[in-house]
């Protein structure tokens, strides 16, 4: 049995090739090198502001407009003393200019422009500088870095519009049981609905994921090994179901007959124990346990982070209550966040097999096996249920 | 100018038709109805874990075997005096048990089998009745709900494969400026790459929209009219550039021209101070600033809100430390979240034109505009920067 905070060092992500990608696809990938910088950021010197482009010594002389020069415009100009040129933002900074007076703080009297408040214009001011945020040859974004739309935004003002990154694993999806009849198919009253295909692969869409589903493999063993056949130019391979210790768990028998290994059998967290991972050549399977709340919970705190190649998120922040659990195992506490506290839902009573009480929490805290429990106003870590 | 706490107020969505989705396509999607549900879950009496089915009373006696029940098996079984039934976790509950006792804590004995702990045994233990979780007819899930994970995977356990939402907006981008070149384009020394459609996408994208990019719509009255009629069948239309006042600025006057009529002009934000919303027939127009991070600040706090119908999601934290900023308008502060604490980006000082502290920050501080300063461990709200 395996503590979940190893679970993360002994699933390492396989080296994969890197791919190209344009930038409209870059979102949520992770950059396979540094990237960098090919331009100065701001190209040229140009104004932060619509306004006047002047010499600041002469701010008590007034200015004589000489010219307009508007964003886009590649030529360059030039004030001489007591000259000065009407500026868009974004337009190139005239020669012989180091201050922009902004248009709503500037007076015109006998045809020339003067400050309003000459006191309160200061030397430079909306005056951006070539290279001043980013210069050519520097690192911009390093290896690594899971691509946010910030970077995306960063990227494009670079003209850098094919990105190295690793791609997304190939996934495939099963689900495991004779009890399960799909969502759009009808099952009478000793049927159950097969929830957890749709739990699993919505929750990896929400993280960037796109998964292919393979269907409900029956309680045979030749059919578990040829479902398991069939995914084998697959990455990852995510089957909730046939993980518990049944009498018709075929799932632990064709992958020992398929020459996997096993990574890890079994974890000490609650929901979820039954969980067990296994790899042959690059591929990594995971069994998650049939019961939904387990094999959504598993997904998240297990399969998500190894697909992200890092730990989750978490947020720091205080416990609203005491809150008691079983000491020795790692506990999943569903809850939400009031005004900055976390409080488990229900007094932490709902049912193992349920699935509204993780519709009804929007975070999720797991205890240390050590602790039993957390008390009223404690700092704990939390993060997110998708 | 209107105050940004006005904005989400006076920016209603339109009325639309609801769409019917199949449950693969329905995460995000806002529910148009409230949902009902159609199944008892769980839809029979069943065992919770892998263990023997007994009558609790007996437990000193021990039990013979009698059978095995499978999950997915749909026969009835039933149990006597001093007998048991092997059963699977989820199968049906054999009629006269009333306890399932876990195989791990069973022993056999002259062909019978004892719970190795009679007095840990609880009467009831792993027995999951019918309907415990949800019954048929009560609401599963509110009109207006954002579908999560979650959802879906308590839909597809309801079998209700088809889910009326409402639809997503059609959303067309623009950027606006003869300085622009695109990101694949080549840009000499005096043009700039437009960073900020790829900015404004791929936030959308995060926040689950879709959009269709339109180009770089020149300083020229006749083609900005010309695009934006191109966009007719779109419900949502979002320009960078175009919004301050430099005479270059033709977006106001097309608008004008095409009929459209302006919700607000101003905000009282910094940055993005210039942004603009028009409307006409089922359309909104959103002009933001030319400025990239204020661009990407005005879609994250005005347009993905107004998309979502909600106001973004606060997470409650402390300050790390004392920020001052200007009194009278919103501000927003970047920064990070350290140990639980807010901390702005580089003590607040950064260029506003600039994007890289955006690929700095996680979060921003919006401030009130009647505060001008923060203090350190004073109780804030920020939100997420994507």
């Amino acid at each position: 049995m395996l503590e979940l905070n190893e679970v993360f060092e002994i699933l390492k992500s396989n080296e994969t090739l890197d791919e190209c990608v344009a930038l409209e696809n870059a979102l949520g990938k992770i950059t396979s090198q540094d990237i960098i910088a090919i331009k100065d950021l701001p190209c040229f010197d140009n104004s932060a502001l619509d306004g006047f482009a002047i010499k600041f010594d002469q701010k008590e002389n007034g200015y004589k407009l000489i010219d307009t020069v508007f964003a886009g415009e590649t030529r360059k100009t030039q004030i001489k003393d007591n000259e000065c040129i009407k500026i868009m933002t974004g337009a190139i900074f005239p020669e012989g200019a180091d201050t922009i007076l902004k248009i709503e703080d500037s007076i015109e009297k006998d045809g020339k422009i003067y400050p309003k408040n000459p006191e309160k214009l200061k030397k430079g001011d909306a005056h951006r500088f070539k290279g001043e945020e980013i210069t050519t040859g520097n690192i911009l974004i390093k290896k690594g870095t899971k691509l946010e739309p910030t970077h995306v935004m960063l990227l494009a003002a670079q003209g850098i519009y094919n990105v190295k990154v690793k791609p997304n694993p190939k996934i495939a999806i099963f689900s495991s049981g004779n009890e399960l009849k799909e969502p759009w198919e009808f099952a009478n009253e000793t049927q159950i609905y097969n929830a957890n295909a749709l739990g699993i692969s919505s929750l990896l869409q929400k993280n960037g994921f796109n998964s292919s589903y393979f269907g409900i493999i029956k309680d045979d063993l030749e059919q578990t090994i040829n479902s398991l056949k069939n995914t084998s130019n697959f990455d990852v391979v995510i089957c909730s179901g046939g993980a518990s210790m049944g009498d018709a768990d075929f799932m632990k028998m064709a992958l020992d007959k398929l020459g996997y290994i096993q990574i890890f059998d079994k974890i000490n967290l609650k929901p979820g124990a039954p969980t067990k991972a296994y790899k042959k050549d690059n591929q990594t399977v995971f069994i998650l346990p049939g019961n939904p709340m387990a094999a959504y919970i598993c997904n998240l705190v297990i399969v998500v982070p190894f697909l992200n190649n890092s730990k989750p998120e978490m947020i720091k922040c205080i416990s609203g209550e005491n809150i008691k659990f079983k000491k020795g195992r790692a506990n999943v506490v569903l809850g939400n966040l009031q005004d900055g506290k976390f409080y488990s839902l229900n007094n932490n009573k709902y049912g193992s097999g349920m699935i509204t009480p993780l519709t009804q929490s929007d975070f999720i805290y797991i205890s240390n096996p050590s602790e039993e429990q957390i008390m009223q106003d404690q700092e704990i870590y939390i993060m997110k249920i998708s």
